[in-house]
């Protein structure tokens, strides 16, 4: 089976997308991107990755490239051609092609590129758990855009990659913990849930955004506050979220165990819940 | 005549060099870049170009996409089929293409992409000055690092741009300036002249390096150290260095005339010292 990916108008086999070589999101990360998974044939959280992709796009003063029906219309043709009924949709959105030049090209098209890729959530992480490791958060100070700017992101995964940790765990200045790499950062303490308030130093993720409204649905005790490694490390438990991962535990940071190391019944408690809302979404037509 | 660019190993009609769309530097940013100036037919600082280059792969952990000799060589034939005596060469590397994933791909050939562009520097601002406006230094703690990341880069030049500006200058949390968005910032200040210390919050940029032995050479008072906007806007000159620009005066910050808000005779000499060092380089032959 061919598979496809959406460039700029077109349906082509996913080995020959090709974008310019002085498309801005090549030459400057101008552009920003989402990521949304597909599964059991259902689009999760479909309409806070694209209010997001919106809100990206008006903070960098870029226009949506086509109507939002035109890209769910592009989105659900994409799925159905890869016949994807697990994986991940990708969507990357830039200033599009103009000669290289720092300030914004006139009358340049957005550039529109999207992806799939067949993957599934590893059930071995999610019962397990991971490690993770803490790193200085070397970020820009937007970090609530969902730009395609992510060198220090990937220098940080990079790094959890060599010392055999699943993500890495920012700090700031402070020696509070931002979030991770590619995810949101939480602890349970006192039968409390803790994460960090959404604010310009962390992306407010999706699935954060839901897993919020789990909570108050369950009526479980929340606090939107920073929380520093030491106060992690010391948690009963922890557990990171995103988007292609769901609710993943985290067993350990550094060099230290969270608890006995192994996965909370609370954090387990949330996957489940998280799932059972995922699963009462419809199903692809 | 055909304007051509190097993509990764072959030389192509400029308006058909493409990169996948899971180029890395497209996805992640994870790429860093130069610009060399052509200057009647003599590429300006070229050493210094590529030591960088060497310089911040290494710090993003990529290897030479190629030989130093090779590059070079690529860099004079691109130069000469395009006929360029005056412009700027381009040059990215990015970690290639690899399936969409955080850390780095293993067995990835680096991407390299050249190009160039006819341009000639602007005498005007040259002889008459610019206006810079100062806005918030929000870019990562790397920037001693020539990424493609740049974002934050083309957002502060975009302002810059909307308020009749040339430039942006960047003032860190403490309000002293770090540099523009594509330059680097300079004053002068009882006859001494004053630039930022080189460290991971500026770029160290060459035509800075190249002035700072000019300085030298001429045994002018300089004191590499932060100036705040404030100082900035009471010094009896100030200027900014770029590759693309040499030395451009700057004759007002924000609502401020530097001076009688025409460029000084400091700058001058110095745009006059660069100029001369430049045209003792050897021609390409």
């Amino acid at each position: 089976m061919t598979r496809l990916a959406y460039v700029n108008g077109r349906y082509v086999n996913h080995s020959a997308g090709m974008v310019h070589i002085e498309d801005r999101g090549y030459q400057f990360a101008d552009g920003v991107y989402e990521v949304v998974m597909v599964y059991q044939n259902r689009l999760v959280d479909e309409k806070g990755h694209l209010d997001r992709l919106e809100s990206s796009l008006a903070h960098i003063k870029l226009p949506m490239p086509m109507s939002r029906r035109s890209i769910q219309l592009v989105m659900r043709h994409l799925i159905a051609q890869n016949r994807l009924d697990h994986g991940l949709l990708y969507i990357q959105v830039t200033r599009g092609v103009a000669p290289r030049d720092h300030k914004f090209p006139t009358n340049v098209k957005p550039a529109l590129v999207m992806t799939t890729k067949k993957t599934r959530i590893s059930s071995v992480n999610q019962e397990k758990g991971v490690k993770v490791v803490s790193v200085p958060d070397i970020r820009w100070k937007r970090c609530d855009i969902k730009s395609i700017s992510l060198l220090p992101n990937i220098l940080a995964k990079q790094q959890a990659a060599e010392n055999s940790a699943f993500e890495a765990w920012f700090l700031d200045e402070q020696g509070m913990v931002t979030e991770g790499t590619s995810s949101n950062s939480w602890i349970i303490s006192n039968n409390k849930v803790i994460t960090r308030k959404a604010s310009s130093a962390i992306l407010n993720g999706i699935t954060r955004q839901t897993l919020l409204e789990i909570i108050s649905k369950h009526k479980l005790h929340l606090e939107e506050r920073s929380f520093s490694l030491q106060e992690a490390m010391k948690a009963s438990e922890a557990f990171l979220t995103s988007s292609s991962a769901f609710v993943i535990p985290v067993c350990q940071i550094d060099n230290i165990k969270i608890s006995d190391g192994t996965p909370g019944i609370f954090t387990k408690n949330l996957l489940n819940y998280y799932r059972s809302a995922i699963l009462d979404l419809p199903q692809i037509s």
